[in-house]
């Protein structure tokens, strides 16, 4: 089914304890579409680069089929650029640079073929940004993923609250939720979001894993213990993107489904943090993919009996 | 089947952001004790008290069944004490008292009738005092378990090696794990730690649940996401006398099953946390454990296809 991604194209400076890269492709978006890039298509992205961008780093995207109709090109600016440090247990980095550039004013434009996307994943932005893109749409999709930050719940919180009230899915990590929710029980601060207006949260908890909730439904989903985790950059926006790309392959919304498709997105993530930035997910193989959710599979499926 | 458990019995006052105790019945043993008691007996307790344990306290033991034969009280000196307060997230704690009393020279005398034990619980205590444990029976039970902490390895690091060589689980937390392999990957250190003796290692990571690991098998229990958490305090122990109460019911050492003693443990910690104590372990109802035990399977368990 088609999949409209929207959400930061963008280079990534980024060092490990295990070392360190020069500028290479990164962004939100481009993590989505090269983890949901194995599920399903067509994939349509919606960004923005600068001049620095090269034909070469497109075709990288266009490889993994990558529409890039919506991707804008600022002949007279530079691309967004991060660059981050990561400590030595890589659960916490240190920005060292954000250069927003193009993204400072980005105006996300829909191409008519576009509008008709059954999926919609809306990667971390601005809420008026992201509020622009589901103004466009002249109905709604199927499914709408939200992913967002805690810099939008400081700086600008009733844009977020305003557009989180229009998406079906919320997907954040488990400081946000507390942030979002006021509360410090995951229970509680689901019960909360869920009353904001999304139908499922999504709580995303990294090495820690992944919860679900739907109503009183909830689903835990463990990540994956890894032998070795090189660079957690992208994680989260792989998990999004195999999330996202898993349901609009299989265009199943129940519950059950939905508990798949958070095993592919933590598989996905699981991927992304062995190597750098996002190489990883340039070259999977379909066997890669299943033999790793069948390993979550193993490592999560027991049959109680009680005495 | 037969379950010996060793451990401290203890007075604790507990501060939580929910409230605070006076003295109430603590200890390591004393948790195990309760949880196993819902699973397997005889269960016979090696522990020392003081002059200031009363009857009534020793009562709330023998009512779950616990055999106090193997219970020293000591008439001229008080029980180990020890005093802490939880920071607001509950996952610090601050350590204001421990008075070791009886503690200080224990010296852990098993009655004959205890010596045929097929399972064995070692809680945490002075390595030392572990290994007088294991030195007084004259054949090994099926199954030893181990559990330290983090004071030990840095105080008396080669005692603690010697025993944990000795047992066939071990089971300690995420920090733990890697102070003692100097691994941070959870996969590695328990490769290291496995090669230490042990051919089972547990891996407790509290709200984020627990970790089983044996040769190449993995196996990950999330916690259960709780509405309210008011004192995490025991929790461990509750984990542990659930897990080998489980195995000592069962006496199947299968990978199998050793799974489902990791879920019944998680669900006996998740019962443990939501009073003051050890309260709500005395008086737990069989169809409350089957149900707890029943939502872990319900917030686990997918049925992937793969397309």
């Amino acid at each position: 089914m088609s999949l409209l991604v929207v959400g930061s194209v963008a280079f990534d400076a980024i060092e490990t304890p295990f070392g360190k890269t020069e500028k290479i492709i990164g962004g939100a978006a481009t993590y989505i579409c090269l983890a949901a890039s194995y599920f399903t298509k067509p994939m349509n992205l919606v960004s923005v680069v600068g001049n620095d961008f090269l034909d070469e780093d497109i075709n990288r995207l266009k490889e993994r089929g990558v529409d890039v109709k919506g991707l804008q090109r600022k002949a007279d600016e530079k691309s967004f650029f991060w660059s981050g440090k990561y400590r030595n247990d890589l659960n916490t980095r240190d920005t060292l640079v954000t250069e927003l550039n193009v993204l400072g004013d980005f105006n996300p434009i829909l191409p008519e073929s576009y509008k008709d996307c059954r999926y919609l994943m809306l990667g971390n932005l601005a809420p008026t940004v992201q509020r622009q893109v589901l103004d466009q749409l002249p109905k709604r999709p199927r499914l709408v993923v939200l992913d967002t930050m805690n810099f939008w719940m400081d700086s600008t919180l009733n844009d977020l609250l305003d557009i989180v009230r229009r998406v079906d899915v919320l997907a954040i990590n488990d400081e946000e939720a507390r942030q979002l929710s006021g509360e410090y029980s995951l229970v509680k601060a689901a019960r909360r979001i869920l009353e904001m207006g999304p139908e499922y949260l999504v709580i995303k908890k990294g090495e820690h894993g992944a919860l679900l909730f739907q109503e009183d439904h909830v689903f835990y989903a463990p990540a994956l213990p890894l032998e070795e985790v090189f660079d957690p950059t992208g994680a989260g926006d792989s998990f999004a993107g195999g999330f996202i790309g898993y349901l609009a392959q299989t265009d199943d919304l129940s519950f059950e489904n939905m508990k798949n498709a958070v095993v592919v997105g933590s598989a996905m993530a699981s991927f992304c943090v062995e190597k750098f930035g996002p190489e990883r997910l340039f070259n999977l193989r379909q066997e890669e993919i299943s033999h790793r959710s069948r390993t979550f599979l193993e490592i999560t499926q027991f049959d109680l009996k009680l005495m």
